[in-house]
């Protein structure tokens, strides 16, 4: 009955709040969702899957893809560029399907303000001190490490009120319902409705 | 685990779209809403309950109320006076029960800019033929009186626009359901959950 184009969905969150299990949840738990892949120059790590993980991408293709304006946004950290590829994006949305972009919040800000029906997603873990839990069970990881994660979800909490939703997550199959119903509802907004809109204002007029 | 006010949802549709049976249908399924009772100055017709229906004030007292700032906002029609008294709509807000106003266009606008985190709603019916068809079955209703509603209706969506939200009620118990689920994703907005971010910010930066 809505609009038959897809909805953009920015997630962004703390590392160590879930939000990789919470992505992978939805999309097996249900249909219609496609996972935006982002490119990098970095070289993969053991088990990442060209196309799946990331698009590894050599400095020279990544630099050609931004000289044709084919990234939707993209950052140099340290050596290393990351981006999102604009055509798999559109395609996805003009196909009907909702296309779920996971992305840290400056360039989660980017996006917005080029897709502005886009809605945007901060998922958090209930407190800082699951936070702190979370990021010390993995155990993989020195405590200059973890300090360093705490530190930088400091800087990102102070940016969360900018996004529209917020996601607690407790419990992941609870979570991976509440996000299925934040962009279900998305298309009963009135701008998901532009065509419906028009065609009963049309009908109303004669 | 939000914030623990409620939410006030401004309900608007053409005349004809199922917006009573579906509030009613709303209030008897779902626990924790509250119906904004609107108060007026006209005549209580057969069956109508004050304070059900309205609250049927005579004039003196009406004005008396618009002096006194009692309305969130009310009109004239006529010869009499329509108004949403305020103070039930607070006072069941800051005990948490998200409110429910059913109102027309006009008022749905005066309300939403004095309540901004408010959600709009606008209900109508999958198509202007079955509007017509709807109006046409009541049967009780003249020719003249149909015509007028759906010149009315014509009037009211080119306003539609304006609203958070498009209900398309086809079916009444998806549309209830659609409803409910509308308010309950309005909690996890970013700006119902003030207090937890300010709480997640705090314990961060310390």
């Amino acid at each position: 009955m809505n609009d038959a184009t897809g909805i953009l969905v920015i997630v962004s969150g703390f590392s160590g709040a879930g939000k990789g299990t919470l992505m992978h949840e939805l999309l097996s738990r249900y249909e219609g969702y496609a996972l935006s892949v982002s490119a990098t120059t970095r070289r993969p790590r053991e088990g990442e899957v060209d196309g799946r993980d990331y698009f590894f991408l050599d400095r020279e293709e990544f630099e050609h893809m931004i000289s044709e304006h084919a990234f939707i946004e993209y950052a140099r950290y340290v050596e290393n560029y990351y981006g999102t590829p604009r055509k798999y994006v559109e395609d996805q949305l003009a196909s009907g399907r909702d296309v779920i972009l996971e992305i840290e919040v400056q360039g989660a800000m980017i996006v917005k303000r080029q897709y502005p029906d886009a809605i945007t997603v901060f998922v958090t873990p209930p407190s800082a001190a699951e936070l702190r839990r979370r990021l010390e069970e993995r155990r993989t990881e020195s405590a200059e490490v973890i300090a360093g994660r705490l530190k930088r979800a400091g800087e990102e909490a102070e940016l969360m009120n900018k996004y529209d939703y917020l996601l607690i997550n407790d419990d992941l199959q609870e979570s991976t319902k509440k996000l299925h119903d934040i962009i279900a509802n998305a298309h009963a907004r009135m701008s998901a409705n532009e065509e419906f809109v028009a065609r009963i204002q049309k009908e109303l007029r004669t």
